[in-house]
């Protein structure tokens, strides 16, 4: 028997097929190239109809993670994608799915879910997953249980508010994504160019027209000023937001995830350092940093997990 | 039948007497006068040995709120009494107590426990209790359950790192408890005034040799240039603070308490508005912030209901 977990994500949908024991067999992923609305409702349900008629597999569970909340009634809210606002998920994948059970969560709980099952938070009650991709959010485990909030929007940290005074650049994602996201990260580098015109010509390794974060990591390898700067700015606001994680949750894991770590990889020795200054100090001794293995597949396999655990209630086991 | 509910503090030793029903009867207040190690400790048998002999309560249960952390095998540590590290607390009380039951916990939980029993967390399942006194702490509420963390040192809020870049100052007590808690604001008030010696002939209001948050929260209200300046300061931390709180615990309520709120109690107002600059908007939304009504008292409530659940949990109810 197999679990379908599917990953929507800001910009792709990612689908994958496992076994009851975690093992991954077939993962797709299929970019939304802008869809919005019933569009990618639509991405979804083809997705689940075609590896529920494939012969190959035989899909006893469905779990999906989605990039905002998602609510009881089965509706979700994903702020990235346009016309999801209460959009009626958990119904037309049940259409489409028949009698093999569907359950959706948020991509934060997803993800620590994965990393519970099979990765760095196997055997953990205390951890948090700091995801840093496009954007910044957190799946945080408190004595085994992951923490959801009033209203299921716990975890919400690139919100962090982690340099004063309030700016208005700062509204519609927070300020600590707003500086260390995989988009921070570009729009960093942009401010810093824009505020020297006439170094353009001497940046041999960052082209102003093309800045993505990874060729801002490539450009740090080969010591670009520009790139530098705002490396070891990103280092201080991931140490940072990774001491406040840490004094207000006293974890025994912080595991860093998402696309930025990723490249990002070789600098958590170095947030860690910046970490330790600001940490309460017992906690910050106690706990470890680590990085995902389960290389950005965290969400999909969380999303397999919710599917094994709705499998496990509905059979009463 | 009573409970004996014990809150020591940095400064000060409170006992008081409540009713199972949580109806606070007699309050004792004991200074500490800077006495540490042992002295300290006979100071809580002393009171335990006082009321359990006293012939006006029947007292069944004994709650102990300790400021530090309550260890599994009864020691405590309490970072700002000298010579308790690893203090065995639990079984210098027991000695005394024979057979009446004794607990003990931090602060943070049992202010949080209080603010449950007969405070403003009353029937919530998410809530903050934000303490700034002398120092700063959270009591955190999570789903009914309080926040302990791996080695019970969740909460640890006065921690939080909400200026960058680092400074040497911050060491040993954390970035936002040395800008914003009791000692805080004197701290701030004092700088502010070191940097201007010739401002010291017209403070009209505040007299820079006698400096207590009381003094600079009355000079505020005189208009004071820098009780101004420092108190509209804190009220930007105190913001940013809450706003990390409500963005990665989504919670219904934070509440304000310890000893600034207190007179700190009418910004609260003009603390939202800061915090709503800077929090998820949903969660902004949804929390409430209110100040504590239990004036002081939460954590010897907490201690009263830690007692009462203890003795619950020796009659098997």
């Amino acid at each position: 028997m197999s679990l379908l977990g599917i990953d929507l994500g800001g910009t792709k949908l990612a689908s994958a097929i496992f076994t009851e024991a975690g093992e991954l067999h077939a993962k797709e992923v299929i970019p939304l190239n802008d869809q919005s609305g019933i569009a990618v409702g639509k991405l979804i349900t083809d997705q689940v109809k075609k590896y529920l008629l494939s012969e190959k597999f035989n899909i006893k569970s469905i779990g999906i993670s989605i990039p905002g909340i998602s609510h009881d009634d089965g509706t979700v809210w994903a702020p990235n994608i346009d016309g999801w606002e209460n959009y009626p998920l958990l119904d037309e994948v049940k259409l489409v799915a028949t009698d093999v059970p569907v359950s959706i969560d948020s991509d934060r709980a997803c993800s620590m879910l994965g990393e519970m099952w099979h990765g760095k938070a196997k055997g953990t009650r205390d951890a948090i997953f700091l995801a840093v991709g496009t954007g910044i959010g957190a799946g945080i485990l408190i004595n085994g249980q992951i923490l959801r909030g009033s209203n299921d929007i716990a975890g919400a940290v690139g919100w962090m508010a982690l340099q004063r005074p309030f700016a208005e650049k700062y509204t519609g994602c927070g300020c600590f994504e707003y500086y260390a996201s995989g988009e921070g990260i570009v729009r960093l580098a942009r401010e810093v160019l824009d505020g020297k015109p006439h170094y353009k010509g001497e940046l041999r390794y960052l082209d102003p027209s093309s800045l993505t974060a990874h060729t801002i990591f490539q450009a740090y390898h080969l010591k670009d000023d520009v790139a530098v700067s705002v490396i070891k700015q990103c280092i201080e606001f991931w140490g940072m937001a990774a001491a406040n994680l840490i004094s207000i949750f006293n974890p025994e894991k912080i595991i860093f995830g998402g696309g930025v770590f990723g490249p990002a990889e070789k600098f958590i020795a170095a947030i860690h350092q910046e970490a330790k200054k600001w940490a309460q100090p017992i906690s910050m001794k106690q706990v470890r940093f680590e990085k995902s293995t389960l290389h950005g597949d965290a969400a999909v396999y969380g999303a397999a997990f919710l599917a094994l655990e709705n499998l496990n209630r509905h059979e009463g086991k």
